[in-house]
């Protein structure tokens, strides 16, 4: 008998009807034997309908009370889901973040998890019960208020509770049935992997893999929670996600898969003065506006001695901010100046197998010439090779480096 | 500088628009110098869209789940109003039920309040915020497990903090600009009273008066806790109720109003057989399927010597319950039959006058046959006449009472 923890998105309970199937594969799970911890999303668009809520009655709604209206989300899919279970016949309970012990930070709106001391949550558990929690939310435990996790927050109260309860291991359920070398609705070759690394994992979200939130990966990561990413309806293995460097490769590591990222945004600043410290004043105005740089370049300076121009990647949300901070910045740093494109993707390939392959980036080059896509910006990490190009080369260059790393056919060995 | 709870039910909160309206009115309040606690129910139908939603998942939702699922909306209202009192530059803080200390009994559905500790409403009040309160729900301290206070919750909430705050006065903010001696939909010569006592609220309210629910009054009177009932908008003087009895009118006590309730049922057993006990079983039957009986009489044996019929009052909710219970022992008390009657109304004539006017039941009842309306049962009490009549005949019978009781015409020195 293994304890297990079950997460379930949005989408696999948008409607009564799928709240009614996911209590079946809940208690189809606790029929095995198996103790039960169900972590649940909002159904459907309820968050977005509540936002919209808020938004028409404040411009700028103050981020606890947004998260007192937020949280109720989970609570109504919690609840309905308990009683679907207990309508087959189960025992069930549901508990909000609070009562299920997620001790959070006081960042309303996107709050971490500090601890979780789930008391409620195991009583339960020992009288049988299948436990069902809230996720997305959590207690500030100076003002007992309610907060929020912001994005992937139920993927992570679902690994921090399985850290918590030492369950054997971590179900994500979602929309798709595991992880892929590459986004299926792009590249028809891509293959479902058996097993990541934690590391191949982490690098294949913060490269714009969306199956699961890096800070989710991260947490189960230092806490050594398995996570087994799979399909709401139950059926097929599934991907897990592990600290086994067992990859099938013995030293040579494998190649993970490619990802790509549509939601960034390049930010060019130009002529600015070749002086020491005016880059880093340049990148203090951005991390002060709150963005986090992602790949950047400095030009060698040109002709016109003394000047150089600067090009980073932002989240795209955050350019707007960025840039504004910089125009700010303008008349004290000297330079001339600052324009924002939104037309960019990043594509990236994963996989430990870069640390032993030397002529990684000549491949990674050359598949991208070859399928015709200009590079306009490329950085290196230890087990990742990232591009950013325009937009429409996206699909081209996705399938190019798909081919050229071997991910069209089952790598020998790797069971995947 | 008073200190003053302001309750507003569901109705004027049903669009984000009244929301914003109702933050006017709380500012506006606040402006004055006042500290203001609000308590909200849920906005408009969102309590019935909940329910809906618990019934298609399950047929019998469990009582404890389906709280957790109803006090959602009462959150959602809340934050909302706070959010769009802070846009108009007021502090503010929603709190839900158990966070301001509303404690209960564990009757998940109906639930009673045993006590408030308002620690966390008394801090924000004295950072000078607006608090709002979630009504209708509260904890359940035993299991620190969400509760529902059922019909009437959010006005108790709302008295309840009251008295605990030993607030100055409690305003039940509604539909209506407050207590009329009749419904004016049926009675057009229906008066607002300026001020009625607790004990005359009470009948009222017992009667079928929909303004205040019954438990919500009987708190206040118990608590001492003064309430004024009066308009969403913000408009008229409305109506007090409070202990004093000074209603103007000296010794002789002053008529009240007239009150109706068509929620009831009329339930006849025949052929009961009249020997001790028999009647007593029939009732305790009635008890134990968890109905109140309102009004009974018991038939002067007839001709058929040894059985009399027994007809009874009760909730029109609860009458099918109680008829399948009786259904039940009627082999064993041995009476002939068992009808229901819905197409009934209950129409009460309330007032403290009642007690020095001993021809009361004789006006009351001279009004009725003069209105041509057939007396089904009747009963009295200390400053209530009520009768029984066909629903057909409720208006007729309402406007001869309030002529023939000079509820017409403003009572000399009433003020009302």
């Amino acid at each position: 008998m293994a304890l297990i923890v079950q997460k379930y998105g949005g989408s696999s309970v948008r409607s009564t009807e799928l709240v009614k199937r996911v209590a079946e594969r809940v208690v189809a799970t606790r029929a095995e034997g198996h103790d039960v911890v169900v972590v649940l999303s909002a159904m459907g668009d309820t968050t977005d309908r509540l936002l919209d809520l808020a938004r028409q009655v404040s411009d700028l709604p103050s981020p606890r009370e947004l998260d007192m209206l937020l949280t109720t989300g989970e609570r109504m899919a919690n609840a309905l889901a308990a009683m679907a279970i207990q309508a087959l016949g189960a025992e069930a309970c549901s508990l909000s973040g609070p009562q299920a012990g997620v001790l959070t930070t006081s960042a309303y709106g996107k709050a971490r998890i500090v601890d979780v001391a789930p008391r409620r949550v195991r009583q339960a558990l020992d009288r049988g019960a299948i436990v069902l929690v809230a996720g997305f939310q959590g207690l500030n435990p100076e003002t007992e208020d309610i907060t929020t996790l912001g994005r992937g927050g139920s993927d992570t109260t679902a690994i921090a509770l399985a850290a918590a309860l030492k369950a054997d291991i971590c179900e994500i359920c979602t929309d798709v049935d595991g992880v892929y070398t590459a986004d299926p609705r792009i590249v028809p070759e891509a293959r479902r992997l058996d097993h990541l690394t934690f590391e191949a994992m982490q690098e294949m979200a913060a490269s714009g893999a969306k199956v699961l939130a890096l800070r989710s990966v991260e947490y189960a990561r230092r806490c050594g929670v398995t996570v087994l990413v799979r399909s709401s309806s139950g059926t097929g293995p599934g991907t897990t996600v592990s600290a086994s460097a067992d990859d099938g490769h013995g030293e040579g590591g494998a190649i993970t898969g490619v990802a790509h990222d549509v939601s960034c945004a390049k930010v060019t600043v130009t002529g600015v003065p070749d002086l020491p410290g005016t880059v880093a004043r340049v990148f203090r105005a951005v991390a002060d506006a709150g963005c986090e740089i992602d790949t950047a370049v400095q030009n060698v300076p040109g002709p016109e001695a003394g000047v150089t121009d600067v090009t980073f990647l932002l989240p795209g949300e955050g350019a707007p901010a960025a840039v504004a901070a910089l125009r700010g910045i303008r008349a004290e740093t000297g330079f001339t100046e600052v324009s924002q494109d939104d037309d960019v993707a990043k594509v990236s390939v994963v996989g430990s197998g870069m640390r032993a392959r030397p002529g990684a980036a000549a491949t990674f080059c050359e598949a991208l010439a070859e399928a015709g896509v200009n590079i306009e910006i490329m950085s290196t990490a230890e087990i990742r090779i990232s591009a950013v190009c325009r937009t429409a080369r996206l699909h081209d260059a996705l399938r190019a480096l798909h081919r050229a790393f071997g991910l069209d056919k089952p790598a020998v060995g790797s069971g995947a």
